[in-house]
């Protein structure tokens, strides 16, 4: 049984529909805590409505990176509570190597484009502006880069011609609470391995 | 009537396949002549056994682009067959600003990747290392960059864990012969409007 640690900046919706499949079965896993860089984020509502521990854990001096008594802090708590995998969700900070060194190859992330297209903020909005008529979503390893880890999943949108930046979010973020559910329940039943840059063992066609 | 050149380096096998939709009434253009800049590639054969009017175009001294007396034979050859619109088919050369100026929002390209991931050469290749989950093709108009123009149409490939390079080339090529087609008939239709990098008027889920 995972030991799943999820870790936000914003409203949490992806925290939600691991949540939810967590509930369902769909993933065999606990959600044993939630850590937030951001005091006000919804996540950390969510969480303590859900009985799911949630701590803010300050991250200053730094303003892009989880590093020094941030990442300390943060490490703490994923001991205390056991957790033995990191999903970020909408998690606005770079991941750093102490972290890294903590969890290897058991921290996942959540992406609002195909990568390695658009990677970095507001993924939805980049990829409106260059004018592409395919996005979607991809569930990553994380590593020491901004969205360049292994891949586990990628869906696919449609762009529409009379897409704003919120309707193509929206459409996007669907696919997100179908894809990070399945890559984690893939983690749990122990599929997936990785080789290189490549992860071997998930299923084809989803 | 559209007044098709298409320009290609190698087999040709795209401008089989709008020479085929062509035939078949699917793209109401004719198919006026076909240049390379590589005296052996089979794109010229293909054009000879069509009854199409061949050029081998001598582009040295460049290697990358299609520039200075290689451009203007070019554009003599284009203009002699009363050309009105090319379509690049495997062309591995920069086309330049001669080439652009004369025509205008009237070149497009196929890329066998979804751009703007893996521009350049053997994107099929630049995608199985990089380990995605999903490829495709794009059709878009050329500018001055490399696989840089906006974007008409893209069609996406499942990546499979076995795939070669090989093996993932021939199913986006399945794809760029469905895509190229649609593209052209769109353009033939007048329906496309270039807005920015945008395309407007092509219809959405083909």
């Amino acid at each position: 049984m995972l030991n799943l640690a999820v870790m936000g900046s914003g409203s949490g919706s992806n925290f939600q529909s691991l949540l939810n499949a967590v509930r369902d079965g769909r993933i065999e896993a606990r959600v044993v805590c939630v850590l937030s860089d951001n005091a006000d984020a919804f996540i950390l509502e969510r969480a303590r409505r859900a009985g799911v521990p949630a701590y803010f854990v300050d991250a200053s001096p730094f303003r892009t990176k989880l590093d020094g008594a941030g990442e300390a802090r943060a490490l703490e708590i994923l001991r205390a509570h056991g957790a033995d995998f990191i999903a970020l969700a909408g998690f606005m900070r770079l991941v750093k190597a102490g972290l890294l060194r903590a969890f290897p190859g058991r921290i996942v992330n959540i992406h609002p484009s195909l990568l390695p297209a658009f990677p970095g903020l507001q993924a939805w909005r980049q990829a409106l502006d260059y004018g592409v008529k395919v996005s979607g979503c991809t569930v990553h390893f994380v590593d020491e880069g901004t969205d360049t880890g292994p891949i586990i999943l990628q869906r696919t949108v449609l762009v529409r011609e009379d897409d704003t930046p919120e309707s193509l979010h929206a459409r996007i973020q669907e696919q997100e609470h179908i894809a990070y559910p399945l890559a984690l329940q893939w983690i749990a039943e122990g599929r997936l391995r990785i080789v290189g840059r490549h992860v071997i063992g998930a299923p084809n066609s989803v």
